[in-house]
């Protein structure tokens, strides 16, 4: 924050942070936020799972994530950084690094402790966004992913105004009809919006027994193919259910690190190549 | 909505709202919120089938559900109800019939197909909320059930400051330590709005396998324990993950009535005794 800010009127200290929000957003070659209709469908574990991935690929400290689910933000316990802090200097708020080299800014991060609640209302909700993304020293990356909370409400709404030049989103799913409808409304609130819906991933497709090796639909099967064929958007790939992936979450290693050649991961991988030629242009 | 609404200003507007909201909600004797620190916890399949699992002792019309999930309300899919529209007469917005007798409300009824997405911020939400409560034709319940969408955003906030005599909160979570964190804030929220916590249900417990009967632990195992303890909330029970749950979900056929000897309709069967007796003070 700039040290005339005291003196301006909340209208124009809001010019003021959407200006940084312009310049700071300028220097990020690609931003993709993801998205679901629902909640749980395993957003935040694809957030951090394509983050990693990417920044496998990349030098250190070209990829960032916001986690941007400011009620309920989990991407810190997965990644392993619980109770770190954000510190600030001359150039703005510093991001935490993450695995791999990640940057990574969180509300959860901003919070005395786990028990804590951000009760807010909407505006309150777009004043923090707005910080995040322009007061945060994100520097010159390649790739800045955006979790968003579930739904099509406050959090979604000024992410997507305040980023008009996005890459695009990727659509979070699970095979279940109930979640395909919420889906729906994803995939038409994008294309309201104007951002490009870079596909669909389907998180919780069938798993494998432990124990017997059989396969099992926990919640149906194939949601992820039919809402690609009725909305025409591409299906980027599905993840089977892996019990690991819960556990590697809440040890706080990324799933992709942990268990490199799961079923899981290698979908992951595949899914960011596609990702990557999508944003690119190739 | 009376006839001179339209001469009054929108402060003399909302409270008339009020007003109606507590003529409304005095003929209902229990109501229970049902809320989630995480979405996809399974928090609407919860609400059906508790509704459902009370219809079934109450007489037909004593139990509402109220779907205040704005954004991505699925509980009309759940309970075979897709495409019904809500009828108005003198009294008021009249619910849809559901199964056993239940009256449901949500805003699914008022979309004009499954791909429209409710894009508000938060003041317009509120309206909605406050007439659902004010203007919907509930009657004289046993109970009604709200289904507020997860975090501690607009919905949750504004249905428990709208509805200060509730008998209490219902908590749903899954046993995955990530999923922990986020219910912790939903705790602390419940006990900031001064709202009773009538218990925390862990939904997703293990599951057995359909082919060889073993169980697998697909979210971890004993996080809703590990929360009921370190937060002095009663665990209410567990439901078990069961394939088939969401295949009637899907069906709009309620797990419950489908399934009643399953061991996760058992679990209902046993956290619903309890709720009654804490909410009749027996």
């Amino acid at each position: 924050m700039t040290q005339d800010t005291d003196k301006m009127n909340p209208f124009e200290q809001k010019n003021q942070q959407m200006e940084h929000v312009k310049q700071r957003m300028n220097k990020i070659k690609h931003k993709i936020a993801v998205i679901s209709g629902k909640g749980g469908v395993g957003k935040s574990l694809v957030t951090v799972n394509l983050g990693i991935g990417l920044a496998m690929k990349e030098e250190t400290g070209k990829v960032g994530v916001l986690d941007a689910d400011l009620t309920g933000p989990t991407i810190p316990k997965m990644m392993g950084l619980k109770g770190e802090k954000l510190e600030v200097g001359p150039p703005g708020i510093f991001p935490a690094d993450g695995p791999e080299g990640i940057k990574v800014v969180s509300m959860d991060f901003l919070l005395p402790n786990d028990e804590a609640p951000v009760i807010w209302r909407g505006p309150l909700k777009m004043g923090a966004i707005r910080q995040f993304l322009g007061e945060v020293a994100w520097g010159e990356l390649e790739y800045l992913l955006v979790d968003l909370p579930p739904g099509t409400g406050d959090e979604p709404l000024s992410i997507l105004q305040l980023l008009p030049e996005m890459d695009g989103v990727v659509i979070v799913t699970i095979p279940s009809e109930v979640s395909q409808i919420v889906v729906k409304k994803a995939i038409t609130f994008a294309r309201k919006m104007n951002v490009p819906i870079l596909g669909i991933i389907e998180n919780m497709s069938s798993m494998v027994c432990p124990h017997c090796g059989k396969e099992i639909e926990v919640f149906s099967e194939g949601g992820g193919k039919a809402i690609s064929v009725d909305m025409g958007v591409e299906l980027l790939g599905s993840i089977p259910i892996d019990p690991r992936v819960s556990s590697a979450s809440d040890e706080g290693v990324p799933f992709i690190v942990k268990y490199p050649e799961a079923p899981a991961s290698k979908s992951f991988i595949r899914i960011i190549e596609k990702i990557e030629k999508k944003v690119k242009k190739e």
